[in-house]
Order: C-alpha cells, then structure tokens, then sequence
C-alpha cells in the first residue's frame, strides 16, 4: 500500500476504500504484534483513522470489521427511509405493488439506460423493419451500451447475441419464452451469431441434484429453446457441464475473470456469504465468461474483440454489471445488455412467474384445457367485484394480469388497444378478456408443442456441438 | 437444522459446530424480527446458549461471529504457548530449528501415520525388491492409507499415482526433482498409471503472471519432469488451463468438490481472507479433483473407484485433507499420500529450497562451476570454526546442508554411513564433505541436462495428449 492514503482516496469505490482499511488495520496489528518504534505505529494508527474518515464520508457508514459496504443497489432495498423499494436479485424478485416492479426507478438503481423513442427508432431505421412488440410496449425497457451496438452495426461492424437459462426443472413456463422469442427476433434482423448458456452447473450447485439430472435438464431444456426457431447454422447452444470440458477458451476467460473479482466484491453484488461452498462463489464468472468471444474460439476464428449483445431479464443484470466491470481489466469489451421487465405470476405482478409453484404459472406443456382452467381460476383480475359496479366503473388494466399477458402474447397493436380501452370502460368484463388471453395463448402453446415433438434427441446433439457457425471471422 | 442439537454434536468439528452455532444466530434473529410467539424465540435462544457452550468445550475460544476457528494445525503456530512451532502450509515453510522442520510433531499435528519399519518391510516384501533411499532414510516419512494400497495390491487391485508442480518460472532447482524421482521409482516398481498436474492456472492466479506465459512455463517444466525418465505409456502430464478444456470428467468433479467445501472451510485451511480473489478460493478443488479417477476417463475406462496415492512434499497435505474430507461425501475413494520432508535451502534446513532466490538453489540449468561455487560459498556447515577445533570435536550432520543433500542423493548407504562416522569424529573436514557432495551433484545434473536435450516439443505434445494409458481398466 502506498504511504500517502489520501491523494487518490477520492477516486476508490466504497469496497476498495473498505479493503484499504482492513489492509492498514491488519499492518498497525503487525506493527504491535512486532513491537515497531512508536513512531511508526502512531503513524500508521494515523493513516488508519484517515482511511476510516474517507470510508464514512463516502459511504455514510462507519467502517466494520468483516462487513463490506453491500452493493448500493441492493442496500438500498429495505431500509427505513425506502420501505417501499421493491427487491430484485438473480434469486428474488419482490415488490408491494400490484403494478409490479418500479421500473424507472431500478433504471435509476441500476444506472442503465431507458429504451426510449428514440433508439426504438433508430433500431427500425438499422433494421429497416417494424420493432419488435416487447420494444414498441417497453417489455424490454432498459439496455446498457445499445448505441455502440448500433453504431458498430450501422458501420458494417458484426456482434453476437448471449442469453442463457438456468436449466432446474424439465417444465419451463411461458415466462421462460420472453427472453429467447426475443432474442430469435434480434438474431434474424441483425443476422448475427447466437450462443445460449445452459447453466446446469449453477444448478447442481443450487439445488439438490445430482450433475447427471442437471445436465439432463439442460438437454429437455433445449429442445424448448430450439422450438422457438432458431437457426441451427447461426446457433450454439451449450452446458456449462459440457462445453467446459470441450473449449479451449472458455476455462481461460472463467479463471481471468476469477483472478479479478474478489470474495468482498460477490459478497456485495450476489449476498454470498461464508457459509456459502466455494462453488456458488466462483460461479459468476462462469455466467460472465460468455460475454467474451475469445470463449467460442470455433466460431469467432479466436478473435478476442467481437462485441456481445446480452438479452435478458432485469434481474440478470448484477452479473453482468460485474463482467462489464473486469471486461476493460483483462483486456476484452464490454458486453451491452437489452433489460426485459418480469413475466408476472398468475396472481399478480408482485413477483415473478416461478417454475416451483404450478398454480402461478402456464407452462409449455399444458394442455388447452389446463390453460383454460389456470386462467380462469388463478389469473388475478383488474375487474369490479360485480357486473354492475364494472359496467359504472371499468377495470383497471394496471393490474389486471390477463391484459398484461396480452401485451407479452397479443401481437396486433390495434386490438390491443381496443381491448383496453373497452375494459377500462367497463364494456368488456372479466371473463371476455380472459377468454381472448385463453384463446390467444392456447394456439401459441400448441404450436410451440407441435414445433418441440419436431425437435430430436439428433437435432439437440448437433444444436450442442462446438462448431463453426454460419459467419466468417 | 434439527431442533434436538445435542443428539451428535460431539461428533462435528470445530468448523461444524461455528456453523450450526451461526445458523442459530441468524435463525433467533429471524424469530426476533418476525415478531414470532415468546416460547418459540426463547426455545431458540437456548438452543443458541448449548451451541455456544458445546462450541467452546470443543475449541477452547468463544464463539466470535464471523471469525470461524483457524485449522488447529495451523492455529497452533505463533501461539504463546508454543512459540517455537514450525509454521507449514502450502505457501510458507518455516521454522527456528537449524535441524528443521520437527517432522515427528508434524506427524501428530497433521494427524497422518509414520512411515516405520514395519510398512517399509511392507513394501519390500510386496515389491520383491529393496526400498527407495528416499524410504530407507525417512525422506518420505508420513502417509495417510499407504497400508489400503498395499492391501490392494497384494489382492492384485491397482491403483494409480497422482502428483504435480506450480509452474512459477522455468527455473526448477534440485529439491524439485524429490517427488519426481520417487515418483518415477513407485511407477516402475508398482507398474500403474501416474498422472502430473501442473497447475499453471494456480500460478496465473497468485502470481503476476498472463495466461499465456503460466501455460508456457508448464511446457517447460513438463520437459524437466519428462527428463526423470517418465515412461510415456504410463504417464500423463496436464497443464490445468490445457486439460480443463479437453475433458469431460474434470470439471465435474471440479464443480463437485467445490458444492461440498465451504468459504469458511477454506479460510480454515489456507488462511484466505475477504479480499482473495474467487479465483483463489475456488483454486483448492481444482489440486483436488485429480484424486478422483473419473477426472481421467480416457485412462480408466470411466471408471470411478480407482484409487489414487499421491507422493507429495507435506507442505501440499491440506490441499488433500480436504480431498479427504470430501470423498466419501460425493461418492469417491479418499486419495493415499506419501509426504516428503522439505529440501533444505542451502543456507539451512529452517527454510524450503526456494526457486526465487537463487542463492538458496542449485538449479537444474547449473554448470558444474556454478554448481562448485554455490556448494562451497553457500551451503551451511555443521563444522567447527577452526581446523584444529574441528578435528577435535567433529562436525555436526544434523546442521550440515552438504551431508543432508547427500542423503538425498548419495544413492550407497555404506558410504553415507562412513562420511557421517568420519564428519562426526573430525576425521572428515567440511570442505571434503562438500567435494563429495559437489562430486555426487555435478554428474547427476549434467546427466539430467543430457537428457533434458533430447526431450523434443512433439514428446511435450505427446505426453500431454488425453489418451489411453498401457493400461486395461
């Protein structure tokens, strides 16, 4: 450590001025221990209580011992001046309003960027086609460094698309979809190379299964992807159980990024704690690791510099603020994300949809009959308590998780908008705008269903090799 | 948890009995928190109250949150009580004794097993041939389960040998070749499979080192280590960043050992702090998984039960404790170890040969000059300070680093003998003493030069290829 602790202090992150203290802490204790000159001791007690100083001026905390500053992001969930902030991380997402999650306001915490008009129409005028519906509804509302995607694209520049899932259950549910119908869409309008990450490890080290099932998993898992379309000469889709044993890469850009995040640091994104195996630990840095094109040698002819996109769910973001924190350290671009909001439960958008209750969701593998039923039963209604009082007052579509589904499902503008604005009025009742979810999404389930009885154990084996992908490098 | 606590609690460790007493305080403060009924809180807090006494029966400290106990092995060195303990873990060696590291206290310390006579018979009589030195002069001085293998042996069961090197530099000195060489002569006398690892990804990690260069610093040593005379049919040499890409047992038990050990465990063990990367912390599973032989299923037909022994210097035993620790819980054999004494620098036996200071080594690039010049300016003496006080009261071999390198190296047990009858009486002076030494190295390194030169990059290639082994599993 340098002798004069203030002249870059200011320039530190909370966590950094956190380890310069336990640093300086640590060498007074030496100094005691080894009974230094007084001198150099009170000089270092000195330091000590300066470093201290700048820790509570940057954080507004005094310094403990053993308890790193926690990600501002998340500190600020749960405090008492912000009892109302909702919760998001890779794990929970939590929120007391029935509208769900505060959206602008996570854009704020998260300190990325709104999708607005105008990069919607930027994205339409470098396409030179219609947007995407979960752009023109601001299903995915927030990205980080879309502008330099364009950019690049606009000046004949390639990328590549990165989105995964955590392979814990056989039945995904048509949340599961949102991320992977988008990124089909952005892979066939920009035409550029896609991988998609089946996390079995992560989930091996999660829950109780064994690696066999998590990987078996990954396999069920990806014929649902591959039902969704996409082209098998633009795709790879891998297990990190598999592929980690096959690239030549990928272990290289998981240990650089493990030599650059410290356990303070995942501490303060993810909420690990000392408890937690060495597993769950080091796991970041293989969900970050894709973000690098040196990780698929094969089909980026070993180029390092190939910039990713990364699709995916807002609560995703934690790990990939903290790729895009070591890209520049050892080397490599930062990967640019698209934000998806949550796909709500059943019962509300409070929380998101969740494979392990099946009451709160409609899973790929339903039946016309159960979709019905689910909806029917369990899909929480924006609707009056009587006929008559809807017919005065109206619905409200805020919170009516029929009409948010539509807005996810539901590809026709106009129609969207009519159903609105009839249920607002009070025109269209509860049960008519269910039976246009049920009616919508019963078709799009069964064709989902007769894509995947398409897809063979031959299709995902060749899906799952490391090969060379359509795109010369 | 379970309610009744103290059902086992005397059959947990120190480092159980931290958890439970941890989780217990997390839950009480849930129960606080959550307003839960009276009688349930104070149940809780008693259970608390026994956790924390048994705590402190078991470990003789109170319970201090956050603070888990050190390993016992490592937390009695610098003790008040014992201040004169050696200090020995896989990064430091050290001790006050100019005879060296006490290796019989060593022995209770580490909880392993003496190598006495009667095993050393053991072996003899199971291999039809005499001993290694390294055996007949307690070199190789302690095991863990030497006595299973043998037992298997004898039943016509095989096994395989596992050991390593951490590639920091290309430089390798003498004391590096102790595991080789002993090794070697286990491999032959015992026709089984040996595996080396070199852990180039463990050096990128600690040292400021690039990928590249840790990965070329292991084909370098691969050559030295190649150059003991490694039969090729028998023998695979991995680099870490090169096989954890090429395999597909590896990673699996990789990311198996890594769910069952903890953060706190690791700390225990190796002193990690907060700070360490997560690279480092997770680093432990990966000198672990080559224990298990389904890491290597193209040498064992993915057969995971073979067992495995591990020659190493004691100072790598925690890596494997923890091995041991861990086995039976994922299902596999616990690893055997043979444990060698440190190679004494050449100023003394209170430190390990280190390759950083060259002064300290006779390296495997020395001319003979070099080799003369180093023996005679820096090696330590067990002499007496004149001629005539010499001859009078004799030298002493416990001290004597030129008579300590020849019982490593001096292969005749009858000449040995006589030196050491000659020093101690003053018959012999200690610059004799060292030309004899100088005599027994110079042709031994240059012969290992000899055959270093023959060693071509294609052998490096070939001995690092994943293959099948001359061996039906």
């Amino acid at each position: 450590m340098a002798d004069s602790p203030n002249c870059d202090l200011k320039s530190l992150s909370p966590l950094q001025l956190f380890e310069r203290v336990t640093e300086q802490g640590d060498k007074v204790r030496a100094l005691k221990a080894g009974k230094a000159p007084k001198d150099e001791i009170d000089a270092a007690v000195r330091m000590l209580l300066s470093l201290k100083l700048s820790y509570k001026t940057t954080t507004g905390q005094d310094y403990q011992a053993g308890l790193p500053p926690r990600d501002l992001i998340l500190i600020n969930n749960g405090t008492a001046e912000e009892e109302d902030e909702d919760f998001v991380d890779p794990w929970t997402v939590q929120t007391s309003n029935a509208k769900g999650v505060d959206y602008d306001k996570l854009i704020v915490r998260f300190g990325s960027s709104k999708i607005d008009t105008d990069l919607i129409n930027r994205i339409e005028r470098a396409i030179g086609q219609k947007p995407h519906r979960f752009l023109r509804r601001g299903i995915f509302f927030s990205h980080r460094d879309m502008d330099q995607i364009l950019h690049a694209y606009e000046n004949k520049k390639s990328f590549y698309l990165y989105t995964g899932r955590g392979p814990s259950s056989q039945a995904m549910h048509i949340g599961h979809l949102i991320p992977f119908i988008f990124t089909k869409w952005l892979q066939e309008v920009f035409d550029v190379p896609l991988v998609i990450q089946l996390t079995d490890d992560e989930k091996y080290l999660w829950k109780d299964l064994t690696t066999e099932k998590a990987y078996e998993y990954a396999k069920e898992n990806a014929k649902d992807i591959i039902a969704c379309g996409f082209d098998i000469n633009k795709t790879f889709i891998f297990s990190d159980l598999d592929y980690l044993g096959s690239s030549t890469g990928f272990y290289k850009n998981i240990v650089k990024v493990q030599k650059h995040v410290t356990f303070n640091q995942v501490k303060g994104i993810f909420g690990f704690t000392d408890s937690d195996c060495i597993g769950k630990i080091s796991f970041p840095a293989i969900q970050a690791a894709p973000s690098f094109s040196s990780s698929f040698p094969q089909i980026f002819n070993d180029k390092e510099n190939i910039q990713c996109l990364i699709p995916c769910a807002i609560d995703q973001d934690p790990y990939f603020r903290m790729t895009r924190d070591v890209a520049p350290r050892i080397g490599y671009p930062k990967p640019a994300l698209l934000h998806s909001v949550f796909f709500p439960a059943l019962q509300g958008a409070q929380t998101k949809m969740s494979a392990s209750d099946p009451n709160s969701s409609i899973f790929l593998t339903d039946t016309p009959k159960q979709i019905k039923t689910k909806i029917n039963k369990h899909a929480f209604s924006g609707g009056r308590d009587t006929i008559e009082e809807h017919r005065k007052y109206g619905g409200n579509c805020d919170v009516d998780v029929s009409f948010m589904y539509l807005t996810f499902f539901l590809e026709d503008d106009d129609r969207l908008e009519q159903l609105k604005q009839a249920y607002t009025s009070g025109e269209l009742l509860t049960g008519e705008l269910k039976k246009v979810l049920i009616e919508t999404l019963q078709p799009l389930i069964a064709a989902h269903q007769e894509r995947r009885k398409q897809v063979t154990d031959e299709m995902v084996k060749q899906f799952m090799t490391p090969r060379k992908l359509a795109f010369e490098f």
